[in-house]
């Protein structure tokens, strides 16, 4: 992997729940959102003026309790001149195994009146999805093939 | 198709949006959810307890301005015993042509335990999607074979 | 009645409560104002601009608790050249007869500058308020004349 | 008039704005029962335990421009054993005259099953409402008659 | 003390806690910030244009329940042409002793271009802090005298 | 120093904002209490059950414009058996010099009743603050005498 990952925290609180004492899944997409954000935004460096294209997955495997510290991965897993997929993962929470959430999403980068730009700087493309994102990046290839 | 359509109305005020004065994406990913979580909702009737499973697609086609009254028609365009996915069109908005977005959003029916069960009733199944919904079910019948 | 009913949906989340696990009636006065701008935008048509002028009644007959999926019921039930009610009716929980809630809401148009101004379009007037929406048009009757 | 006025004062900030720049008006409500909840409670003292009963009218005469320092004033202006009618007044912003909205709210005291209940401690009724609470003691007067 | 003490209450609600059913810390700062940001308006009155320069202490004492009716006391304690502290004092909840909170923030009044600028008018000087706010009086004056 | 750093990034959107359309204080002082809150949480790792208990000393250096990604970094400066001293530092905006804010925020430990206890397991005593943390970690020993 060429990039690093960008690690994003938040405590889920109760504004956060729904109604079994869990994070509300409009919630916790408004937080990956973020985190991925984050993270497309640490890839392209100063410059970035990024929008969401298209969520291609994410999947919610585990409720996640009030009170939660969760942490959530990103990692830029695909790349092209003005397109970007970051992949994310939802760092297991304590005394579970495998990921609560993962996800993939892409944003394109925009000039100031909102239209599709090249990326500021050309981009090391990532190489091959490994350890933990390994999976993540053999479902990317199918879903990037789809559309 | 079976199912009626559900439609969800919106006012993108301020605190919805970005620094660019549109739908902020993180903001959007909440109303879409809450769409579709309605449209689920509805065609399961009472007895219903769903949880999001998974985000197959969402696309983004158009910045929504603050101020749009937005809408979004959300259908069930798959079924199994314990397993819906609703299909999502952001209605085009004024002097526009295609939605601003779509999106297909797949729940799950769980029990008092949070444990995955089967819908309260049986659910019609949904016929082939039609109109304006044909190009989201094909793109739904390919992603259901990806994974 | 000439105008088709506009309907609301709402999850009821724990961000949406008081500290007796049910809705906040500052949150069901902001979902009420929603429900109703949302009907007049529909019943005005493209060129709305709407402004709430007063709340003419609102009453709240039962508390709601967290996790209701709710339904607000919401019509035009009079109208001139610049100013229009809508009526709003809570629809009766699980197990419950009677609304959980109605109202009554006055919106006037106004222009770009903010100024008063007809409707973009001549709106029908709506015909004797009945069923459900009775009461609610009899009592409107009443307090329109009380101002 | 028996009973102190309470003040509430409010920052107007874009979070609470629609895309004209002035105060939203589900905003406003969501303010408006808070200041109203606030003065009804001073009203009760300790052992408060209030419910919104309803709206009896609320008038919004004037936008309130983001960046507003607000101020809005409430007095008891009707009380039974277990029913408080609350006034409300926008203080006129710099270089307006006459309010910005009024209103009148009553609350209900419950015990802790959330059933009607009387105040814990017998109120003094309000004296006729006088100065800047006569137009709105009268309106309320007319109100009370209607329902 | 030559200025009035303002007053603000507030409505601990679910959206306002953490996991504990209590008051969240972040939740706690924006109150205390805006019950002094009000103080301080009040002191400097129209043509006020404040930011908070510093907050120079904040303490948390106890924790403060869900469904709390919460009262902040703030008072201007420090000033001079351009900066002015304000003291918070977090009013004893039922059934306890000594303030749930209290602080010490610093403001500077700015021109429309976001320049330092003096007050619009000439301000008394605060007398010495008395009575419950002698001992913030104090530990303000020691850390004044620490930047 | 013997703690690495947490970083925490966050776009600022208009609901961040003030009626200058920079970062409102209040949503400033709630985005640094989870900055601190999550540093102190990866100090004291998995068993941590914190509560703040003082800001120590918070400055805010510059207006922070919406659509800014911001960093506030953070790091332990302080601890005993149950209270620890977080450091916090706005990372320079692009074109600028110098932090936008630093803070000092202390944290206790308590146990499942809320009460005062030590940390889970005994914690690296920080070493004297080096680099761009000298400056905050003197403050905080004046601080730290003056109460």
């Amino acid at each position: 992997m060429n990039h690093s990952v960008t690690c994003t925290h938040r405590l889920v609180l109760p504004v956060d729940t729904n109604h079994h004492g869990t994070l509300y899944a409009g919630a916790l997409l408004r937080i990956a959102l973020e985190a991925a954000y984050i993270t497309a935004h640490q890839a392209v460096g100063s410059g970035a003026n990024l929008l969401l294209r298209r969520v291609l997955s994410l999947e919610c495997y585990r409720p996640v309790p009030v009170g939660s510290m969760i942490e959530i991965r990103g990692v830029p897993l695909h790349m092209t001149r003005a397109y970007l997929v970051v992949g994310l993962l939802g760092v297991p929470l304590a005394n579970e195994e495998g990921p609560w959430m993962d996800g993939l999403m892409g944003f394109v980068q925009v000039d100031s009146d909102g239209q599709p730009a090249p990326f500021p700087s050309e981009l090391a493309t990532p190489s091959t999805a490994e350890g933990e994102w390994k999976e993540l990046g053999e479902r990317m290839e199918k879903l990037l093939r789809v559309r």
